[in-house]
């Protein structure tokens, strides 16, 4: 199959410079969504057609198995699809997707695709409560059979109570639909020339017409404003929220949910309020998540817990951990089993091994700390000297008391203990305790400062 | 009145290990909603019948007042309420409840009760806009009297057009009721003993059938998936929404408040969006609740103010303090008058006598600090040493210098002051300052690091 | 016009010390919302009826284009707006608002206005489906003219039937409405004088009665309740969600957006779910909002992103700065261009100039912050000795090294390094490393403690 996504639009409604069709919806630009369904229905041939934005939308979709055409001027939809026809292989149909139209399913295509075969015109329609403004699907008297669509403005009173619409998605012969594309007029009020003419000419030719039926409106619903996308987005994520909850996920609101990417999930997860979902996240068996966490690429696994107002991005978890409230992991925080990470700690690009924990206000960047290791509150690694970075390794055992500085690169060894306060900067030995302390002194005479008047 | 509560159910549909019944809503399983339903009731003698799960269930909400039954194997709604007639007071009617039915209110199983006094069989029905699926409650022409109930397989089209459903809730004589298990048979698809056959018995021995009718729907709704849990709990989140609203509380978003357990509210609290309370909190007249906080087992005094995403638990906050935005007070942290708690505060086991402030960035575990205490940015009490913890105390007036360590066990004595970065291992004596400070020195000849290639 | 805004009811069932039109509804009083429709509507007099509550109203909301008029007693509508009587300028029409009607537009009032001229009693209608207790609009047969308002209790079945009713915002032309408030009578089962009954005065002395319709029925919705002040709110919310999503704003959940006050966006500004916006925020071109973030009173400069779980409050960030996630900016932030502000740093009374860097755990108050500076984690300005607040300074290019303290007042050179866990109490020389570090040492016998058993 031959799929042809138009996505050459404007989109002046979203007042944005972007193209329309690189709006993200669930975290993804729209075009991507039609894109990756099209690849879902196994397209031999992919072919994008652009024109609004140059060449922003080929860049940002740039992938191997698609083609790009570019509609310039943007003469109306039969023309753009026209600029597909260099590259649409005869032998296999040819389906015409639209770029702001992202949540049609694969299941309902592949009914489209099923119904039409290779030697009828498929078109997907569906029955609107109110089909005020659009197409309408005249059918013939008696067989049913789809005889033309007509549009709001030439709609006589009968043909607009008609409930069953176009939405635009076709599937077509392909030798037939380049004939048709090549017959079309621009012989009406906008000049453009129209895909939905291909219908008429089909009827005319004896080729049949024939339809399929989405299992949602919301499939055939497509963006032309901020508020459209946002209906879509909150549609598109009560789907998942429920996709979730029915393979055994408890949510405390599915409406309070975002997921934007792929979210994978084990037994007995259970996501509280308020949380974001980013790129690949794995939530392993009888995790827990908080309140109001964000996680982006990531994996928890069994049986870890997630407090409330977690920032976990490119970060693993290990088993039954215990993370946060107020916990920051960022890319490379690679945690084994049991570890805990308390309020106010940010964890960066480094390892911390199985029973360690950190449990109050310190930074950890750039290290590589061993088992059952406690890093006292306000520990900080000094990882950065202005220009380079340099990594902390503290070995099994350690003890690092509260607002350490350990100066990297440094290293603490197995079982030693750091005193409070202690700036690091050699490496502390084994077994032993160290420190940099100055002594404490209390100054007798000493008073209080005094209210300055200004 | 004894109370029989079927809780044996597998509940495949949810996907999880943990028995159907034990999910929870509102942070108390499924039920233990019911149980408590019951004893509201006053019941005199309540029995869970389990099954599924083995001891999870009996061990999960055994409480001195519950009788428990094993239904093993499980063989239909009548076969589950059999179990419990060894327990069963003859004297007293007998109320039949569902473990996965937990929102029934005491006020519509009253009304139940009131209806079928002791001699008569009670049903609890509602009327469902679509009934498809459930079993429909038959009554005679011209009275109106209940004859039986006719499962959506077995009805005719009139009686598909029957809107009033039987709930499965059932009050009994009995005496009756006994007699009644004795006699149901298993002849059906299934092969199971079903409950409502009763109905046509009760009606044969010429006991009066009469209904009672709950305030809402969602009162006789069951969970038998994560969906349903979902929709049941957002129900039970806006009626106690509702209920705060109709206190007097002021809610920013009645849709985004979460409570799981009991909130006590004074006069003109308010809570802003996205917070969560767990277990028993109070917040006194004129509390501020400010958005995405986490409080549990709080309680809040007088004229508080409680800032964005504080997280707080266990603790006691006392009248006109400031708490926040993310202070973190854990359990037996206790705040006297007008405390200042800021922002990246933790507070643990400690008492704060009133007037006084830690506003940023601070550790204070185990701690006693007096009135009018200023506890610098930075300020870590060094309460553990690995195996041991110990406690500081701060007296009065006393004056924290940023970024100290207070390695317990430690006395501030009152009025001292320390200089910013002590580290303090002595008592600090009363009225004097502090510090241990090494000197400040400047290296001429130092040059910065230069960028390393890799 | 004149405007008389009743603003005397108790609010009883508000259950608050506070009188009822004081109530904030997006972060301003009822009655502010009604002020504010006033102004808007070019009132050359506009008059507030108070009562109850005594002189809190006039406190709450006082300004110089503001008159105020106690009604003590309280005896009805028709009463309170006799109290303003004496300030109404005969010479143009009175309209009749309510203060705990908080959300009427102008474009509605303005239709009213101009129905009604300078010598017809205009009265905003609105049809409902459910009209039940509200006041109907009688009409005349044939000419459709209104001839009176017939309260439910009073109505007969036909005029029970009718869906349109009285909102009781009126416009009358002044010297008449004097009359016509003089000729009323406190005849009826409240002993109440009421304003409606002016209607029936105007037909009966041939004033002839208009109306005209608000475009949406939540416009003529007055607050009696926490639940009503609640769905206003919500209805309030989402018009402004709307309003922003229409100006080409990207909001990813239109239902978990809260603007108090006034947000002005540039194009292609994007907001995550949770946030809260209060007073007056300005977010230019090309800002991103991360989930869960609290701006009041900020200006964000183009395309700078704010990130989760944001707080920020009387501050300035600059161009393409990065805030967050969790950075506090208190009120005197002023953040240059490309400023990063990172995890648990708060910054308050300071500036920041362009290219300077405070990633982690840090507090900066009361400082001046030069170019291309980088604060190390664990930096505290130590500002505060107990009584006076005093600066810090830091010169361009300067590094602080991490968990340093910054005794004030003191200055930082230029190009000057300060080591980590220095306690710097006098200025820092330019291009020089300053130190206060104690020698690090180990002490070999030292032994671990061991557990104290209780």
């Amino acid at each position: 199959m031959n799929v042809v996504i138009l996505a050459a639009g404007m989109g002046k409604r979203m007042q944005s410079s972007l193209p329309k069709v690189l709006h993200g919806l669930a975290g993804k630009p729209l075009l991507s969504h039609v894109i990756d369904t099209a690849r879902q229905l196994h397209a031999s041939n992919i072919c994008v057609i652009y024109g609004h934005g140059g060449e922003q939308v080929p860049t940002a979709v740039a992938a191997d198995d698609l083609r790009f055409a570019r509609q310039e001027p943007q003469l109306g939809t039969g023309h753009a699809v026209a600029q597909a026809i260099p590259v649409l292989d005869d032998s296999v149909p040819t389906l015409v997707l639209y770029g702001d139209v992202p949540l049609t399913t694969p299941a309902s295509l592949a009914r489209l695709v099923a119904a039409a075969g290779n030697d009828k015109l498929g078109i997907l329609t569906a029955h609107m409560a109110d089909p005020t403004g659009l197409g309408r699907i005249v059918r013939e008297n008696g067989n049913g059979n789809i005889v033309r669509i007509v549009e709001q403005k030439d709609a006589n009173e009968a043909e607009r109570q008609i409930t069953e619409i176009n939405t635009g998605i076709m599937l077509a012969p392909t030798v037939q639909l380049k004939s048709w594309l090549g017959q079309l007029s621009n012989n009406n009020a906008q000049g453009e020339y129209y895909l939905t003419d291909i219908v008429a000419l089909a009827v005319a030719s004896g080729v049949e017409v024939v339809s399929a039926q989405p299992d949602a409106i919301w499939e055939t619903l497509g963006v032309n404003s901020k508020v459209q996308l946002a209906e879509l987005e909150r549609t598109h994520q009560l789907n998942i929220a429920r996709q979730l909850l029915e393979q055994g996920v408890t949510l405390f609101d599915p409406a309070r949910i975002d997921v934007r990417g792929h979210l994978q999930c084990g037994r007995d997860v259970s996501i509280d309020v308020g949380c974001v979902f980013i790129g690949d996240v794995v939530l392993e068996e009888g995790v827990s998540i908080g309140p109001h966490c964000v996680i982006q690429n990531a994996r928890i696994a069994a049986g870890a817990v997630i407090k409330a107002f977690c920032h976990i991005e490119g970060a693993i978890v290990g088993p039954t951990s215990q993370i946060g409230p107020y916990a920051r992991l960022r890319p490379g925080a690679e945690l084994a089993e049991d570890v805990h990470i308390g309020n106010f700690v940010e964890v960066k690009n480094s390892q911390v091994a199985a029973h360690s924990k950190a449990n109050h206000l310190a930074y950890i960047g750039d290290a590589t700390i061993g088992s059952r290791v406690n890093i006292g509150a306000g520990t900080i690694t000094c990882n950065y000297d202005g220009v380079n970075k340099s990594r902390t390794i503290i070995e099994d055992d350690a003890f690092i008391g509260s607002d350490s500085q350990l100066v990297a690169p440094v290293r603490v060894g197995k079982g030693a203990t750091l005193g409070a306060g202690t700036t690091l900067t050699k490496d502390a030995p084994a077994g032993k305790l160290t420190v940099s302390r100055p002594k404490q002194l209390t100054i007798d005479s000493w008073q209080r400062p005094v209210k300055i008047k200004k």
